[in-house]
């Protein structure tokens, strides 16, 4: 096979996607260049546009329009700007609004601390949370980051590096998910359930 | 959550690609809104790259640079050009041409007969199979198709309008894979080796 370089580079770009291994890459690009309808324009053209028109809000990581920075979020004078969320990635902060569950402001890490991928804290955006925690007037930090190792290590290293700041700190509430059954929880949802275990007024 | 036109249609754009869903989209999009290292606009330059520089064969149908159209494939002067192997798609004659088997032509479908996905007699490259086979001088029609209902039923159809051709029509053989026993084989690829089995010279 000759080699076609246009290709080749295609393929490589592709395979970088997440969860995109050279097979699947592959294949894409075999599906894109046999395509009759203009896909692989009307992809470029996408990826054009959303590189253009959409970035993450520097104050709070959440995905915006370029044009709208700081983001809606950040500017809606309703909500309760006293009350900071801190999550994992942007795609984080459209679930927790998605639930309606809570109304403060938000601050996205861009990751959690993981020695596996070389991911520190400074890699995270820690710096520009302890500058607002101070310059809004913060008063509780909740820590929306989930349950595995990474995120526990990062919430931890949250906790410590806050323990001097004026801020109450507190964690999402691990339990059973919405319509479960004890009968059907494994042992680790239960524990956490049981240590997690509320006064009911 | 407000809209962001610019998402949304990366989204969209994302989702067309094989074997990508919503999901699976919304995980790109918000993977590449978040790269930091440009990957967003190399994906896009990728595309854009490739569909000015990549085409299929207008003779053969093989993915070829744009410039070099007919391909090497059916402009290389050592190869049988009496006889011609009809696949169903490009990526089939990089298999082929692999696997080192085979050194006459090839012509690629762009498909097989599927009544369940709307693909016709007429949405694939017969036509052109037909004019090739008169103007080329071909001997041979070398079916390599799969042994699925739609490619069995495509290699029917070939079959009755090559009838009339003055040509030998053949089919790739089925049987035990490289490497394989008895042992391990399924019914059905026992089956057809038998039927399909071979004088020993």
């Amino acid at each position: 096979m000759n080699h076609l370089v246009p290709l080749d580079n295609l393929v490589a770009a592709l395979s970088r996607l997440p969860g995109i291994g050279r097979r699947t890459a592959e294949r894409m690009a075999m599906t894109l260049v046999q395509d009759r309808k203009g896909l692989m324009r009307i992809l470029a053209n996408a990826l054009l546009e959303a590189d253009d028109g959409i970035a993450c809000c520097e104050r709070c990581g959440n995905v915006t329009l370029t044009i709208k920075n700081p983001c809606d979020l950040c500017l809606q004078p309703r909500r309760d700007a006293q009350i900071l969320c801190v999550v994992e990635s942007p795609g984080d902060i459209m679930k927790i609004e998605e639930s309606g569950g809570f109304q403060g402001r938000y601050h996205a890490l861009m990751g959690r601390l993981s020695p596996m991928h070389g991911t520190g804290a400074a890699d995270l955006r820690v710096d520009k949370l302890l500058r607002r925690i101070a310059e809004e007037n913060i008063e509780e930090v909740l820590i929306a980051l989930g349950t595995d190792v990474e995120s526990d290590a990062t919430a931890s290293y949250l906790k410590e590096i806050l323990a001097t700041r004026a801020v109450k700190i507190s964690r999402i509430a691990f339990g059973l998910p919405a319509g479960s059954a004890i009968e059907y929880s494994d042992s680790a949802t239960l524990a956490r359930a049981v240590s997690g275990r509320q006064k009911m007024d």
